[in-house]
């Protein structure tokens, strides 16, 4: 087993790809993880935003989790009929364009992958954010923490879908188990104590409050919430990773996805209350997360506190893993309509699209950097990126409904008009209310990213123009090309590379840059062991041309007598031949090669048509 | 006037270096700056070091300082010597190796190389520690101020030595100006004040005292006061930078740079203690430099103190310039011999040795940022390599006398001998007392170092073996080679390839990765566009082999297949032509040429001596 075996796995042959499908029970962790533990940071980014209202401001929690639910409710039945419609995959880039056209294709695929890469940091940063809960003096290595996690992740991703299932199942099924069993032991202490509990482990005191409450301080609590929502639409994107029929699998793992969410969010928003917990201020020491003093209070903090911890950790890291599957299939989509550069749409040793991979590990980590690792830094330009899709989806599929025209269409474009309204709505009230805090990047980048990938298919264009062909081999002008091979000293190099040159074309100069003595000796040698060898064998022998280098140049003089040399035999091509030292080490090739490297770079950047570079590698022998 | 020209000035003729070189008075600056600014730091350090002893250690300052002004004395006869008898530059390499054999004189460059590292990130994060004594608000931007000098010295250095010389001038007068002034006046208020001056700013209290005095402590004092003398062999390194008579000019230099130094050394000495003047701790907040206090309490905090405090930042971070002057060319007489790879030894366009320019700033880079730019913290360091230098220089200095046998040489080797003798104990002295708090790192740096340097000229000349060449061209087995074509699908890029296969070889193989419809699209298009045309031309048609790939690899395939007909045409030269994109604008890169890259790599990597690589620029028109 070699070492990138171990690290990346084997490779998988393209005939392994059918077993490489997941049914239901695994599509839930799989597409579900970043849907699920938003429930782990929306509702404190809600309570965060609370927290100038005191003691007061938990009780609006209430309110503001049943509208997210209710909009959940309605994204839910717009999505069930999405998986349907599209059963090769129908994320948003592809709804939208499909439906809509080109531009509002692209405007989904920039808010997707903005939203991806979010994801990934806030998932990975919030996950740490529990862990410096249950062990408070790891606060300080927050981002370093966070930067470890991204690094497995992307690894464990690297490896391809099926390992990757198999590692996520437990501890999502775990998250839930134990957050549902806390709902369900903490409603029923509730209960019996006539709605106002006695804490186990009693939550840090509200804050004083500095602020009344005022509809603009709701909308903002409302916006934040939202990121609660983010993820739901992962399904619909890998429909075709199910097992066949895919559309009945994933839309039961949909199902299954959306009904635990909202128990979550239903229930912690219900206890939240009842035990009167309030957020603490993020990313500074004391911080803890509203998730672990809703565990503290309702159990106490035994065995059970540390498992629930232990699996919120790994969910919210893992559930960047969701936009690990899903990122490098949608910008393989859009790399196959030549949007993307191409190399997204190669599939690598192990069946997944590794560019995807590094390019989402690049950007989460510049994102977890630049913003310390704190979730409530990210919060802001989250949830802009995943309503504009949900929105721009919808509307694709109204769109889709009106021209199919079949039984149903009319109830189905009802369904899904509520939920373009719904979901645009949700969009403004986002941009405006989280503008001035962040939202606004998520405006700047939207464009940009569009501006690229639009100019990335024009030159794509323009390329395929510029060589398609439909004609056969030229073989009219036709003749071997002018060898240049530049020579330092006589040695072994020089004489194999005049070898070779000769038996590609009769007409070969050795260029030489003059250096003194070297020079001299050089033309002497040059008469010995070229020009009496070839003309023996009847054949013209290769010319010596000296350089004279007033400025120490090597580099510039070749190029410049190359170019030249190009000019005035426009009818040739010419072949630089360049040798080059190969060391069998790694470590020594500093030695060696910087003049060839220089050489052939200023080649390329200087040169046209007319010139070839041959590199001919000298192998040293250990 | 191009970019380039502009950011580096332009490129210098060979012919231009005469007027290159420098006279006494540019001389002190160039080569001084490294000396005369240690007194900026030097005294500090022992200061630092005095601090546990509350307000009596001040008072040790006064023998610390006399003892090491003695072993200053005792160098400068030693390197006076040096000068007159290494005109061509008597850099403790050259003198150790020539005199004591090659370990010694790589014993020295090693140590040197270090020193001169270390001298930049001490000389630049003093200089910024006494902008933030002047501005105590900048004390958290530390490491960017740092950072941000080490650019602006590594551009003035790679634009050449005139523009440095001219840049440097005015500062050091200043300084070496402004601190004289005020230890005259300091001395003068002293002796009118019957030596209890009143400062016109009080310093800081001294601390409680923690310890008591003890030969230990006053040992580390010594040791980290030594670093006073780092940088007065620099006019020796630099012999050649002057102008004829070069020795005179050098020695003259040299002369005034130690005159300078002990005047500055036994003024501060004096004064600090005159004025009761207790170092602050470094690295934290509050932290004001010895000289601040120095020059506030002699003349208070008016536009003196601040020229005085700006000509010592100048001249602190530029002192940095001796390494910048001299580890290049260290570096380059130690390339001549093989010991580091040769780039050290090629000179740039402005006659400057940029490699070791580019090195050094990586380096003294990867110091400020690993100690956070605390001078304090790096003093440990220093010292003990350019000690080991001194010492080894006098020992050569003392063999050469030895193998001279001229007419004073006994005179002069007496000189050497006690130059080696006090310098030799130093080292001892500097080891023994820094060894735990950073010594143990040059300790470990040195040997391996040494190491590095065997290897690289062990592997030059044993590659200079396998290339030696007295034969003459070999043209008895002389064929063409068989040219192996990649081809994807037709256009431009393949129809330009082959044809150019076919005008150096009769032998062409067209090899396709199988990828499904393409494949066979592509065997129709082989026919009508390539058999058919160059069968009519009576010559044999290239051959179109398609290879399977269940990996869907491309790159592996091919490689394999060239390697497999390598060993099956043992007789035959293979050529693999590969064609790449070449976008004019860079930004367009990224779009094509993974897999050429990577093929080429490949080829390199598994290669053998058989294979040639042919790139064939396909230039897209913009």
């Amino acid at each position: 087993m070699s070492l990138t075996d171990f690290l990346f796995g084997k490779p998988l042959a393209t005939l392994d790809e059918r077993a490489e499908r997941i049914g239901t029970a695994e599509g839930i962790p799989i597409f579900g993880l970043d849907a699920l533990s938003s429930a782990a940071y929306g509702p404190e980014a809600a309570l965060t935003l609370l927290l100038p209202l005191g003691a007061l401001g938990v009780g609006y929690i209430v309110p503001v989790s049943a509208s997210i639910i209710v909009l959940l409710t309605i994204v839910y039945f717009s999505y069930r009929q999405t998986l349907g419609a599209y059963q090769s995959g129908g994320g948003s880039y592809t709804v939208a364009r499909e439906n809509l056209g080109t531009s509002a294709g692209l405007l989904a695929a920039a808010a997707l992958m903005i939203d991806y890469v979010l994801n990934v940091a806030v998932g990975i940063s919030a996950g740490v954010g529990a862990l410096v809960s249950a062990a408070p003096s790891l606060e300080r290595y927050t981002l370093w923490l966070c930067l470890a996690i991204l690094v497995i992740i992307t690894n464990v991703n690297l490896r391809g879908v099926r390992d990757t299932g198999a590692v996520f199942l437990l501890p999502t099924y775990l998250f839930v188990g134990t957050l549902v069993l806390t709902i369900v032991i903490g409603c029923a202490k509730t209960v019996l104590a006539g709605g106002h509990p006695l804490p186990v482990i009693a939550p840090p005191a509200a804050p004083k409050a500095l602020e009344l409450v005022s509809a603009w301080l709701l909308m903002k609590v409302f916006a934040s919430g939202c990121t609660a929502m983010t993820g739901v639409e992962a399904v619909s994107n890998g429909v075709k990773a199910f097992r066949e029929p895919a559309a009945v699998h994933a839309r039961r793992a949909l199902t299954a996805i959306i009904a635990l969410l909202i128990i979550l969010l239903a229930g912690i928003a219900y206890l939240v209350r009842a035990y009167d917990i309030s957020a603490t201020a993020p990313g500074v020491a004391g911080y803890q997360s509203v998730l672990s003093m809703l565990v503290a209070a309702v159990t106490g903090k035994g065995i059970f506190y540390y498992v629930t911890m232990g699996s919120i950790l790994l969910v919210l890291a893992l559930s960047a893993n969701t936009s690990f599957a899903d990122f490098p299939r949608l910008c393989r989509v859009i790399a196959q309509d030549n949007f993307l550069p191409r190399s997204f749409a190669v599939r690598g040793r192990r069946l997944v699209y590794s560019w995807g991979i590094y390019t989402l590990f690049f950007l989460s980590a510049g994102l977890l950097i630049i913003f310390g690792g704190v979730t409530d830094r990210l919060i802001p330009l989250f949830a802009v990126g995943a309503f504009l899709a949900f929105t721009l989806s919808q509307a694709g599929m109204v769109e889709h409904w009106r021209r199919l025209k079949g039984p149903g269409a009319r109830h189905s474009m009802a369904i899904n008009g509520l939920g373009a309204i719904a979901t645009g709505i949700t969009v403004v009230v986002v941009l405006v209310a989280k503008f001035v805090d962040g939202a606004w990047i998520t405006v700047v980048l939207i464009p940009a990213m569009i501006f690229v990938m639009i100019a990335v298919r024009r030159q794509y264009h323009h390329m395929s123009m510029q060589i398609a062909s439909q004609s056969p081999l030229d073989l009219t002008r036709f003749s071997p090309p002018i060898v240049v091979v530049p020579i330092d000293r006589w040695s072994k190099i020089p004489q194999r590379a005049l070898t070779f040159a000769l038996t590609i074309s009769p007409d070969v100069i050795a260029v030489h840059v003059a250096a003194g003595d070297r020079t001299v000796y050089l033309q002497n040698e040059w008469h010995d062991y070229v020009e009496v060898p070839v003309g023996e064998l009847g054949m013209c022998p290769p010319k010596l041309v000296v350089l004279s280098s007033p400025y120490r140049f090597v580099i510039i003089p070749l190029v410049d007598y190359v170019l030249d040399l190009a000019r005035r035999r426009p009818d040739r091509q010419i072949a630089v031949l360049i040798p080059e030292v190969v060391e069998n080490r790694w470590y020594y090739h500093p030695l060696h090669n910087q003049r060839a490297t220089a050489l052939k770079a200023m080649l390329y950047f200087r040169g046209n048509p007319q010139i070839v570079v041959i590199n001919m590698p000298w192998y040293v022998q250990p």
